[in-house]
């Protein structure tokens, strides 16, 4: 047992949670949880958003932590290593993609971190709203001794959702890319495309963002509402990484493509309304594509990415006592850019 | 001057029209027109049905025929050469898609075979229901001798049209490939596929279509209508190339896609309808993709392949007056697999 937070049920706040935690498999790592970041989707899954929730929930998929002791077998891991859990702690390891280390393809589906059922005891998965997990020795993340801490964790969430594609479609300083959203997501999305040498636009409704988004790596702004800067975007970029997360118009990003551009859908648009226009496609060559988190062998090359170029989530930190608060602000969309929980403000464990 | 037949609005029946041609500019070539296919857009253009139509209008842009005269800069071409032309008569050769030799996606718009402006004196350009026509020696096809004449018209649009994303998005027989809908597209779809070395399905909704898809080349059908084979296709294939010109719910076929999977839309979906859903994309790093006919060098190459593999169109031939009963036919789907006009019925020029 540890202690944690808790939905549960849909419609109530999270509080205090005695959290079962497994006796150590012999290729189990157990962490003592340091910091845990706040994803849009631990609100969705807690609010029960998607229908597929289950109760009690500790959410939580952006850990950072420190080995307290390890399993029998495991040799890659010891006792005071820095170490980070991210939205997945097991796959059926047989499947094709799990084969070429996309264990987030899984095509038996990964088990989630938390709000799924651990594949060999049956037993729920409680996430990282916790002083304590115990994990899968496959899906342990190193964090590498530069990274800062505190902000390390949304990075095995937010930042390996947005790192995956552009890795993925090979971007690099032959590439024009713009960033829709400003988010969790969008600014990582700026922070990574600079870095891999692209020239990075951001999409943005407010005029007010454009200051903050060239400090985040932006060399260009497009006010997405100005009739006339979207005209002129037309066939101006490879690839438009869109993080908005609710329901809007795809076609003009599409139209702002070149041809065999791709536009990298990264919000949950279920479904995508207004619906797409199959011409703009076919007229460029382009492509509407979409990805999860990666797996765990680029989520590793992502946080050493990210020790490489000084590349951190900017994050607000909060204690864990003021989770339904800061559920609240997120719901707002008010957070910059991330809230980060300090475990230590649980108490011992 | 030369005999053809034309629209005259948007709700008459095609009709014998003197049609101008110009006099040789240095870089053109006259073409006695043999051939030319009849596709679908030629019914919806002659009908106004996208709105952008202009009258009179000499559809056709499936031609066939043989160099009756040179231009005065013309080396590549001499009076009796075998010759087609397909969608584009001219582009702007200037943008960057026209430099890397992809003219169909000129920035500037490439100028239609037919119901278009010719960049350089500004008339009306007329397509290939006519005895003659006159095009830039760029845009002109060599038709390789061993390639039955009366079926290769065809190929130059419905052929470039599913030609280009197999070779675009490199199908091989490492590939599963599906096709959807078995028209003038999809029946050369199935023949490109297996000619490539891919296993190839075909999805239908008739299983009386299943003996003809395999003398097409199909090595599995699916009825898509039988929930229990569609449940079956989960992540069975690696492109899904849907030919179906009309309204339809493109998710069962993402499903259908494995890992890196890519949903080849053919058919002009405006827009698409049932919308797409984001996660089915998401959860399999899924694209949709879309392009149009690819560019002059692609198609040779397409006809060249076509020689190779003794790949052709599957035709009806009709006579020129036929147009309009075969308009008719088109209209209901009435068709195996492509209507290809005999220009001799028109008479002597």
């Amino acid at each position: 047992m540890t202690k944690g937070y808790a939905a549960l049920a849909s419609d109530g706040d999270l509080e205090l949670f005695d959290v079962p935690r497994r006796d150590l498999r012999p290729d189990d790592v157990s962490i003592d949880i340091l910091y845990c970041g706040v994803c849009h989707s631990d609100l969705h899954e807690a609010r029960n958003d998607w229908g597929f929730s289950n109760y009690p929930m500790v959410p939580g998929h952006e850990i950072v932590g420190r080995v307290q002791s390890v399993g029998s077998g495991v040799t890659s891991f010891k006792p005071g290593d820095l170490v980070g859990v991210g939205c997945y702690v097991d796959s059926c390891r047989e499947c094709r993609p799990c084969e070429i280390g996309e264990e987030s393809y899984c095509e038996n589906w990964p088990t989630a971190t938390y709000g799924s059922v651990d594949r060999h005891d049956g037993m729920p998965t409680y996430g990282g709203y916790s002083k304590h997990i115990v994990v899968s020795d496959k899906f342990v993340l190193r964090v590498p001794a530069s990274l800062d801490l505190k902000s390390a964790g949304p990075l095995l969430c937010a930042g390996i959702t947005t790192y995956a594609p552009l890795r993925h479609w090979k971007v690099g300083p032959e590439h024009k890319v713009a960033v829709a959203g400003l988010g969790g997501l969008g600014h990582l999305a700026l922070k990574f495309a600079k870095a891999m040498g692209a020239e990075v636009t951001l999409f943005t409704r407010s005029p007010d963002k454009a200051e903050e988004a060239r400090r985040l790596g932006a060399d260009h702004i497009v006010i997405s509402t100005d009739e006339a800067q979207m005209a002129a975007t037309a066939n101006a970029f490879d690839f438009v990484i869109d993080t908005i997360p609710s329901a809007h118009d795809l076609n003009p990003y599409i139209t702002s493509l070149r041809l065999d551009g791709k536009l990298i859908l990264l919000g949950m648009l279920e479904p995508i309304d207004p619906p797409l226009h199959g011409g703009l496609l076919m007229l460029g060559r382009k492509a509407v594509v979409s990805s999860n988190v990666g797996g765990i062998r680029e989520t590793q090359d992502m946080l050493d990415f990210c020790a490489e170029h000084g590349i951190t989530c900017d994050v607000e930190m909060i204690a864990m006592q003021d989770i339904n608060v800061a559920f609240e602000r997120l719901r707002r969309g008010d957070v910059h850019y991330r809230f980060v929980i300090d475990m230590a403000t649980l108490g011992e464990k």
